[in-house]
């Protein structure tokens, strides 16, 4: 049976626009069912505008959301009937397998904390980030790696380091068809005694565990570089990592499209190096990568780009029926569950 | 009376030849003392390769030093005579009065903190790094900003952050002409709430503090901006995020010296756009810092990168002779002296 992804329309940097659009599109082409959530009149006034397939397509009427500027708790607190409120009710109440929202990050964390319970087992669910990389992944040769956690944690112990790398894991192989992702933990130092205690520990761990193609530690230079396919540390440290990717992006963008918008003459010198430009380009286009997973709960939750078109929205949808279809959370379940504990004995 | 510089001529990736030209370039052109430690034959041949002023050269031979690969706590106990460790005796001994060193940062740290004494009041030394940035900083229009901790240290507690707050705003006054460097917590989110217990601390004792100008909490993408003059961070962090600048700089490298490379006609067209690209360049070229400055010890101590060549040592030698010019250690004193340590009660 097709999946049910229910789509938070709300909340976003453009409206509901690229949402509807996306959910449009998917209609016509995927036997993926879709309930979109949120402002009723706004999306049928945007349904109405381009050609969809309604027996793919639902809408379920929320009265507020969530804005990126509110405080997740305050706002969760005061509104009623938020549309990440009511995504995550429909999904807890069995209407829906999966979760998509482009809204505030913390909103969609606390709803899907609240609503969804965690894997057996995890104690800290974790937001993996698929980022641009020099080098491909996966037999598909993604230009794409993951790294969490990169936000729904602060500092975190050598066992929940453990659990993200299993998560990571795991989720690389269904989404990239990439049967031993290389896993590895951010550190400061490739030898295995290097780096923070929770990270030394959670080294010993891995490098026993026979699941995980676990390949030690790496270092910052390998972010960008994407020597290994799946980066595990805590959520402040991802944060800032993921963060600083955007932000050397947004830099690197500046300089590059200065290049492009110069007169006539520079533009003959442009058509003779646009293909590494295109390179360039490539490699900060968050469009093409299909949302963040918050791994660890019972459902699939993808929490796309706040900055998200229409492409990323189509992509994070996709994105959630294969992990649905792929069966991520029994396969995330059945991967701890096979897990040696023993160096752990007290937190299990 | 000019500063006296020992340069630890061993241990870099290039070898005595770059340090030996950059002592001797200097001694014709400033009134600095700078005494050279190492293999005293290499030296001696190098320099009589090279015009220079005796009277401002002079060479302090040692029998081993600490390689880049080697272990430095291993190393340091197991060599006698190590050229780090005799550079290290004739400062704490009075001879010098700074240090600069191109070999292994370990070695380096360890060697420091055995043969130099903490400051008052600091409890962690802190390893700053220069990096470059978009925006330009301080009077000079420096395309470079300071972060701290960058691996002296793994975690930390609030009262080191806000000890590396103040070290940080001193050197950047001294070294950039900034008379009030903006200084920033590396966080999570702008919000004084948002980051770990330890960085939440530090923001409210930094608010308080009359004597730096504190600006609040930056994120990730603030690092590349430069959108401040001083990042506070701990060692783990700060050292991940220094090492994924230069990952970042080597892919972005790789695709324009890619650019540059192809043939003639693409020449042309690079002649076009050259400016945009020597922006890029710039921007990764580590030869114009002077090297990262190890902070909190009685005595100033500059860690250049490991594969500095002949201009990057010379803005070493330059920056510790500023800092040694500048008072850099009794205006650290001072101002620690001068904070208001109440909220740190237990620990001063």
């Amino acid at each position: 049976m097709a999946a049910t992804v229910v789509i938070d329309a709300m909340g976003n940097d453009h409206g509901v626009e690229p949402i509807v659009r996306a959910v449009a599109s998917l209609s016509l082409q995927r036997r993926i069912n879709m309930i979109l959530v949120g402002d009723a009149k706004a999306i049928t006034e945007s349904l109405m505008k381009t050609p969809y397939d309604p027996s793919f397509v639902q809408i379920q009427p929320a009265d507020s959301f969530v804005s990126m500027a509110e405080k997740p708790a305050v706002a969760l607190k005061e509104k009623a009937n938020t549309s990440i409120g009511i995504a995550c009710e429909l999904i807890a109440e069995g209407k829906g397998d999966a979760l998509v929202s482009a809204g505030n990050t913390g909103a969609v964390i606390l709803s899907a904390s609240k609503n969804f319970k965690c894997i057996a087992r995890v104690k800290k669910a974790g937001l993996a980030a698929v980022y641009p990389t020099e080098q491909t992944h996966g037999p598909k040769k993604d230009p794409f790696a993951l790294i969490l956690d990169v936000g729904a944690t602060l500092h975190v112990r050598s066992y929940d380091l453990v659990v993200f790398a299993l998560m990571g894991s795991v989720y690389a192989q269904i989404i990239s068809f990439n049967k031993s992702p290389k896993v590895a933990l951010l550190s400061n130092g490739n030898e295995e005694q290097k780096g923070a205690p929770e990270v030394v520990e959670a080294h010993q761990v891995l490098k026993k565990v026979r699941d995980i193609h676990f390949v030690g530690n790496v270092e910052g230079m390998d972010i960008p570089k994407g020597s290994v396919d799946v980066i595990v540390c805590e959520g402040f440290m991802g944060n800032v990592v993921i963060k600083m990717l955007e932000g050397f992006f947004d830099v690197v963008r500046n300089i590059t499209n200065d290049i492009q918008s110069k007169k006539l003459l520079w533009r003959v010198g442009m058509a003779m190096i646009s293909d590494r430009l295109d390179q360039i380009h490539n490699l900060i286009d968050w469009e093409e990568y299909g949302g963040a997973p918050l791994l660890g709960l019972d459902r699939v939750v993808i929490k796309a780009h706040g900055r998200s078109g229409q492409k990323a929205i189509e992509n994070s949808i996709k994105v959630a029926a294969k992990a649905v279809e792929g069966q991520l959370i029994q396969k995330i379940e059945k991967g701890l569950a096979q897990l040696d504990w023993s160096a752990f004995e007290k937190e299990t």
